[in-house]
């Protein structure tokens, strides 16, 4: 009976639901419409706090936190940035090329905080549960730690963009730090003007999302779905589609 | 003013706020709760689109979701973990190998359905935007939507376990997955007698929650508080601290 009362205290209500989807679907990845409005340290507190929620494999929380402000430093990461988009251009053909060019990929310098996160691999030294038989799953955990972050700044109407256009090396040096830590993701938050209802590459005809339905399999690489799961397939259309 | 009106359409007020936080403080790693009751179609459908809805490096949606419920499949997986479980064991020594031994580390056949993610770092072919100078972001990409499929889980009361004490080897053999395609999380789904308030391994003294402000710097590795953020470390408390 106890555990049905835990139950009780800890229901997330249909209410609450509704506003969780609501933040997952209104997420974006925001590189142009930040604007210049700091962030209250309070605010810029809960959702760090956020972060350190998620869990970690063998309750490791791998994750450090940079919080970058000084100018100077921005300046440098932007150049890292710029130097690197170049050399990635060349990957990219005749219209595709000039397309990746026109995009805005990052707001190093517009958005007030950048954040560095990273992963220490060594943390609690060697013998962590359930690092033993794949050690990378603590860079996995740092990325649900991003993920809630995300998350926690969207519901704070804040914007968060991924810039993962750099050299590792040079951020290495830039931040001074230690090779055994790596690197996992650089971030910038800030206000913006808006939340775009669909992701930049979209909305730029560069990418469109997938039909879930095609992503999900049953009991094997490729399995169909069994007898019990015959209607699944309907169910997994776009929220937005009829 | 059209952007104005725009953010307007896309605020998220404080109540739904709360609401995510609540949900990303009561999301848990679920391995020994699990109630046999299954989960309805439409409820893991919501599940799975929220997962799709994470952002991806130059839009790739690398993942792809294999459904568990064949009790065979979920029979062979969980002697995949047991044999693991007993290697890894080794690694500990006395109390602390005692200890291993007598947790829970899965739900694999107490919940109604597992299931497996995987990333294709193939998909949309070799030239994704962002992926020149970190190959590897298409996991953390993945990693993402996991985070948004656990918190969609938690805020439908559903809760999801991690098991990650395997050897991949014997995953890919199993679900039959191609070697190009990379395996990044087994997850247990179900609805649970109730959700603790805090981690397992918190409980059960293995480990303890590391100081937030310890793990926050600043403009650089180990960088201190610049003047601006003398105060920031007395806000990165616990929410439950005074």
């Amino acid at each position: 009976m106890n555990r049905d009362h835990s139950l009780d205290d800890t229901l997330i209500t249909a209410e609450e639901r509704n506003a969780v989807y609501k933040t997952i679907y209104g997420r974006r990845d925001i590189r142009s419409l930040f604007k210049s409005d700091l962030i209250p340290q309070e605010v810029l507190a809960r959702i760090l706090q956020a972060a350190h929620h998620a869990g970690s494999v063998g309750y490791m929380q791998p994750w450090n936190f940079i919080l970058v402000d000084d100018p100077e430093i921005k300046q440098r990461t932007k150049e890292a940035f710029l130097k690197e988009r170049g050399e990635a251009a060349l990957l990219f053909e005749g219209e595709r090329q000039e397309k990746y060019l026109s995009y805005k990929l990052e707001g190093i310098l517009e958005s007030p905080v950048n954040l560095l996160i990273t992963s220490d691999p060594t943390r609690f030294g060697p013998q962590v549960i359930g690092r033993h038989s794949m050690p990378e799953t603590h860079l996995y955990s740092t990325c649900c730690a991003i993920q809630n972050l995300w998350l926690a700044a969207r519901a704070e109407n804040i914007g968060v963009g991924w810039v993962s256009i750099f050299k590792r090396e040079d951020l290495y040096e830039i931040f001074n730090i230690p090779r055994k830590i790596a690197i996992v993701a650089y971030l910038c938050l800030g206000y913006v003007t808006h939340f775009p209802d669909k992701p930049d590459l979209e909305r730029a005809g560069w990418g469109k999302r997938l039909p879930l339905k095609e992503l999900v399999y049953f009991n094997q690489w490729g399995g169909a779905p069994s007898e019990n799961w015959q209607g699944f397939h309907l169910l997994l259309r776009e929220p937005s589609e009829p």
